[in-house]
């Protein structure tokens, strides 16, 4: 597995597999790799020809006194990680190369970053798709693999290269969650084993909110209402948001006669975790 | 000549290309073409392989109230004088195939956008990084030519480029300039021959602050002042802006001691148009 640390090297490692003809296939992460990482990197190992990852902790979707400078860190067992699961290119660029001192750009998708994620952490899409376009415009992907944990994210991306006319496909990626149905993330590094036990109610909550739709409950507030109140009742989470949205356009869902997604953010200890479901009510 | 109205045609011909290895050129424009286009395809046609240009009036970067609907359009006439410049694709798409009804992904160039044109016309300039961003995605340029009559054009579109790490080289192309001294311009076309002589004040009131500049004049806001007050002396002119800034930041410069720019906009009738002129003090 080659190590690239510029945007010079990568671009001309992107520009030789493209004009050989090789589909490249892009994972972008923050490092610190779990299952659902590994997950990424396989179906982009089974897909493209060329499998790059990006390594990069980006400092533009981290709000002020959120977790970037504590964020987990383990470069030589990503890398061990990520040559076992046949990645041919880790793109792991310093911050310098990254952002200019005097960086001035940012790519802003509006309306779909108004709620969830969005609302509670400002600013944390335009770091997203700033970086994601940058990522692109380096690693010229074909295909980029997102998981569906982050799924405003998805949403975003996926707005995001329509609109610019990126020549990307995005990839959607399923959960993937430990035995207790808690979705991994680099962030569960942060739960002590009784808050680790406390996370599962995330999947708890959004299990029971999910059995309420399917037994054709439709109103989305009242769906809320008891997701978060089954989540207060864990005494060590604290509810960030709880809500039922459209899983197109991310709005708030009145009336649920279509795909919903319920999505909920919750803060356990000093992890904030997040996690969702999406249910087809027809 | 070619020409191509859908994104879907347009990439496939620009991918041929660099597959092939050719260079590609692009001139974006919003048409009704003069000689400063033709200087730019010219260029283009002497430096790479396949020259294209865009034709877009390009809703995103006009404000209410502004010349969208009044802005002269002349397509067969523009195809006609492109084709004779030896130019290769013509990329002239519909509204609806660069904007969907929903689009919501917009670049912001900040700091940069806030003054001079930025500041008259909130909105531009993230209009225009927008466009340029998905033109670069659709043609895939190796070089894109850009006129310096629309200098902070050129300081966004080249620090959007830096910070997005486009792979597109820009390369600043001379004004051009009628025999009077006028620029050319698209929008010249909305004077009356009265209104068409009062607009050499622009040139006019730039040639005498540069002068004052060469001359040993170092302070910026004398300058200004002496500037708006040249062209105030034309009864047919209202000042837009008349300013002296850093010709890199674009911020107002106190004192005059490197790479100033010295930009002025004025409306004369309905027309509202725009010239400056860089000068080095030593």
């Amino acid at each position: 597995m080659q190590i690239l640390k510029t945007v010079r090297e990568m671009r001309a490692r992107a520009e030789d597999a493209r004009r050989s003809g090789v589909i490249i296939g892009l994972v972008p992460t923050m490092g610190f790799f779990h299952e659902g990482h590994l997950s990424l990197m396989r179906r982009a190992r089974a897909e493209c020809g060329l499998v790059a990852v990006s390594l990069f902790v980006n400092p533009t979707q981290f709000g002020p006194g959120e977790d970037l400078a504590a964020y987990p860190r383990d470069f030589e067992r990503d890398c061990a990680l990520a040559a076992a699961e046949g990645v041919d290119v880790m793109f792991a660029p310093e911050g310098a190369a990254m952002y200019a001192d005097d960086h001035a750009t940012f790519v802003n998708v509006e309306r779909l970053t108004a709620s969830l994620c969005g609302a509670s952490r400002p600013g944390h899409f335009r770091g997203v798709a700033t970086v994601v376009a940058k990522l692109f415009n380096v690693c010229r992907p074909h295909r980029a693999y997102f998981g569906l944990k982050d799924y405003q994210q998805v949403r975003v991306i996926e707005t995001m290269i329509r609109d610019l006319d990126f020549d990307v496909e995005l990839v959607r990626c399923p959960i993937v969650r430990e035995p207790d149905g808690v979705a991994m993330s680099s962030r569960n590094s942060y739960l002590s084993p009784e808050e680790r036990r406390a996370a599962t109610i995330l999947r708890r909550s959004l299990v029971a909110a999910g059995g309420q739709i399917e037994q054709g409950e439709r109103d989305g507030a009242a769906v809320a209402r008891r997701l978060r109140e089954t989540i207060e009742a864990e005494p060590l989470a604290r509810v960030d948001y709880a809500e039922v949205v459209d899983a197109e356009s991310l709005a708030p869902l009145g009336r649920i006669d279509h795909s919903a997604l319920v999505a909920v953010a919750v803060r356990i200890g000093r992890a904030r975790l997040i996690d969702n479901l999406v249910v087809e009510a027809g």
